[in-house]
């Protein structure tokens, strides 16, 4: 068996971290930007985020769900009003406290001392504080529930060490906020977000992720109920790829956001908060990607299938182009995912081959090329990018069918591409979930001696609290784990808790994660 | 002929800037914040703009633009390297100083000394210098011209005035930033966005707009030439709706945008930029709104058909609502302006005359009502927006189509309606501009004794410099004026110019504006 000769210069296996920073760069998704913590996001970047906003969007859409938009600015004050919003927040939070530069007489700009703000104002890290104002006053009777909010927007934590798409100090994200009636209405809305979350990963972004309730210690500075949706990444960590949260009354109250009931007296709304951010594409990278580059799944490629013509710098360059725009024009005629599909015709200057393995890096589901003998022949040669590679030469898999026959597969092509990525993820997701295990030394010994991947470990606990919470997250703490979350709809627990050796209350699942 | 019940408490002729503020909070529009200068976009307003993103966004990108995203801060020292931009934008910052909180003892929360920044951030009043940097880092030979990028964002500008859409602190936008070997290329870069605006402005928002150049004094601070679409609003004033500025090599010197050219040596990029904003939206209000609230051109419209059927809270209703839900999808399944009709069934609890009148203050284009009656006959009652009242008798001049014979002629009803609103505005506009003056006292006396709304005057200059430039504007403000551009293409000169009398080299629009 020939040798391959990966597109990558490191391998997921030598130096995972090293090997995410060469995809995002390989496939030239972002790049630092020289603003600490914030990144730019490039074009292939950015038109993976288009497309995962505008099939979120659809879904949020066709909930009810209205989007508006709100101020970057949110008054000190508001902040004040929910003890345990403020603490989650105060210190990450970037301050605006001028509103005029002057000069500093030596060639630079300082703020201007006679601009400053009588009470500062903080860039939203989340705004619930500030849309709780607006629903204040857009409630007021029974009548206007539910109020079902959602603003595409950019938040600011200031996290002290930062990660492409993982942890930038600017992210983008959606952050939905409703309003309900009463609790009931309230954990529904949690529950129709949280699925709506899993089924955009699973079907759009082909992530398997297991939803599931975040423990105590876990859940969102203010929230009642933090409900999440965990991934596993190549490397056996989790990802937190969404969540959803019941806020109870607590934000309600701070913001006064009361309404007259349906027997006319005054009651305070149950709201929800709900949000997913670009935090998602470094999800689909580490579960993608492989060492080729990065892998996207078709559903949420900004182009699905590129052409590219073998160019000579020729005048039958011409004819050549010619004929790959006939079969551009074809595919883009096709549908697969329910839309039309998405066809680049790549007639920038360079050699096939290297714009080939451009592409390769990128993670274009399907690369086509096509020669002056294809096109005499009237075929054409193409690539998956889930099957890169003839593991008997060592040679890239290409596939070569009459250029008609192609076009009308196409389609079926690119969702068996969308399958093939989510169900290797899922195998290798269940296979490394490790269950059944009940004391906590196997559990240390599992992650300490378990491997460079130990994945996740699920365990049965009895839900402590107080102290007793406090204890058991030091001692996974010390291993670097945390709690993922309890899954939703997961096995009854039969056990003992393997922390107080109480009898156990619910499964959970514990994890090293990003 | 009886008296017309207008739905607004305000109109235009009585007092415009209150008939304004009231047409925003009629038709929902948006509303203040509370958070000073910012303000809430809601559902309304909010999907106007996402219709006028959708359309403009396919513009770009139809133009070989790529959407990409750079960050929200941008360090101090970005802006002192091109002195007219900083000086341009220094006195309206937003300027991070600190990225922590903690409490100040007395249950409120300050700014943490030990947490001040070493170099303060300012949040972008546009990104020429942030997205210069990365221009340079990806310029580096004439093969990767021309760059062409764009991004949707929120920008910041601290201004002292704010009013709704049209001048507010924080405010969204598109910037489109590009990078080209010469001159010749940037130019034409600069004319194909013009361009692009005109027709998104005309076509899409129904706005007339004349395209030209802004005089010297009125360039984007660092810009080499100026460019606006200019609309006129129905109390005469001009609104700048759209820029696009040739840049020269001033932002690549400031950021050392530097390319290796086909001959082998080091050239300055010549670049351009180009934006339009929310404030679009408000140029929406004040062309098309009338004394009954907004009316939304189709083109943008988030629902282009409202369907009110006449419930009784009976059991009759169920019926009617199937019939209405027929007419829905019967509509919804034909096209207007190349898209599928966007058609509402509004079922919300209410009187239809009560959801009539809020349909007519948004300004949905076609409002149908459906009673029983209608649905034994095989028929509905429509209103066309842009001819909401039957003037012989003062009430809305409903007609009433067999319901198939509606859902065929639905799109064209539609496209019609877009016409109209353009029409209807063209017509306005060209009939207040007041050509032919050759002497000052003639537009000062039109500007002070041509009534209420004067409109727009041009005259010859001999575009003066400088010193008397600076005259001229002096002159212009005391009467409120400004120069709003030279139009492109308009005719050439014959006269003197009317501020020097020198001979006149190019023709002028001066007005007042917002």
């Amino acid at each position: 068996m020939s040798q391959i000769r990966h597109a990558l210069t490191v391998k997921r296996e030598d130096d995972f971290a090293k090997w995410y920073q060469e995809v995002i760069s390989a496939a030239d998704l972002a790049e630092e930007s020289g603003v600490r913590g914030c990144m730019v996001i490039k074009p292939w970047g950015y038109g993976i985020w288009e497309r995962i906003q505008r099939l979120m969007d659809d879904r949020i859409k066709a909930a009810g769900v209205q989007n508006c938009y709100f101020p970057l600015f949110i008054p000190l004050s508001n902040f004040t009003r929910e003890a345990e919003h403020v603490e989650g927040f105060a210190k990450e939070m970037a301050v605006v406290t001028h509103h005029r530069l002057i000069s500093d007489g030596k060639g630079g700009l300082i703020p201007d001392p006679a601009a400053k703000l009588e009470e500062p104002l903080v860039v939203r890290p989340t705004s619930e504080t500030i849309i709780g104002d607006a629903m204040a006053r857009w409630v007021q009777s029974w009548r206007d529930l539910p109020l079902l909010t959602n603003q595409w927007a950019n938040v600011v934590r200031w996290e002290m060490r930062t990660r492409m798409f993982l942890r930038t100090s600017e992210f983008l994200w959606q952050e939905g906020h409703t309003a309900h009636e009463n609790r009931e209405q309230a954990l529904a809305e949690t529950h129709r977000a949280l699925e709506m979350y899993r089924a955009c990963a699973e079907d759009d972004l082909a992530l398997p992720v297991i939803a599931g309730e975040k423990p105590e210690n876990e859940r969102f500075p203010g929230a009642v109920e933090t409900w999440s949706i965990e991934a596993m990444m190549q490397d056996g960590k989790a990802l937190q790829a969404g969540t959803s949260h019941y806020l109870g009354t607590n934000f309600a109250h701070a913001a006064g956001i009361q309404y007259q009931d349906r027997e006319g007296s005054q009651q305070f709304s149950h709201t929800t908060s709900w949000g997913v951010s670009t935090r998602l594409i470094g999800g689909v990278i580490m579960t993608h990607g492989d060492d080729d580059g990065l892998r996207v799944p078709p559903a949420i490629a900004p182009q699905q299938i590129v052409i590219i013509p073998m160019l000579r710098e020729a005048p039958e360059d011409a004819e050549l182009i010619a004929y790959c725009e006939q079969v551009r024009a074809a595919l883009a005629g096709q549908t697969a995912l329910g839309e039309r599909i998405r066809v680049l015709l790549d007639v920038k200057p360079g050699k096939a081959a290297a714009k080939r393995w451009d592409w390769v890096r990128k993670g274009a589901p399907v690369i086509i090329e096509v020669g002056p003998r294809d096109m005499a022949d009237g075929k054409l040669a193409f690539l998956r990018r889930d099957q890169l590679w003839n593991t008997a030469n060592g040679k890239p898999a290409f596939t070569y069918p009459a250029h008609a026959d192609f076009v009308a597969e196409a389609g079926a092509v690119l969702e068996a591409i969308q399958s093939s990525l989510y169900e290797e993820a899922r195998a290798r997701r269940d296979a490394n979930i490790t269950r059944g295990v009940t004391e906590w030394q196997a559990v240390a010994d599992h992650f300490d001696k378990g491997g460079k991947y130990p994945g996740w470990v699920e365990v049965e606990w009895s839900k402590p609290t107080g102290d007793v919470l406090e204890q058991v997250v030091e001692k996974l703490k010390a291993l670097k784990l945390t709690i993922r979350n309890v899954p939703r709809g997961g096995k009854a627990a039969t056990g003992t808790c393997i922390f107080t050796g109480a009898p156990a209350t619910e499964r959970i699942l514990v994890a090293r994660a990003y």
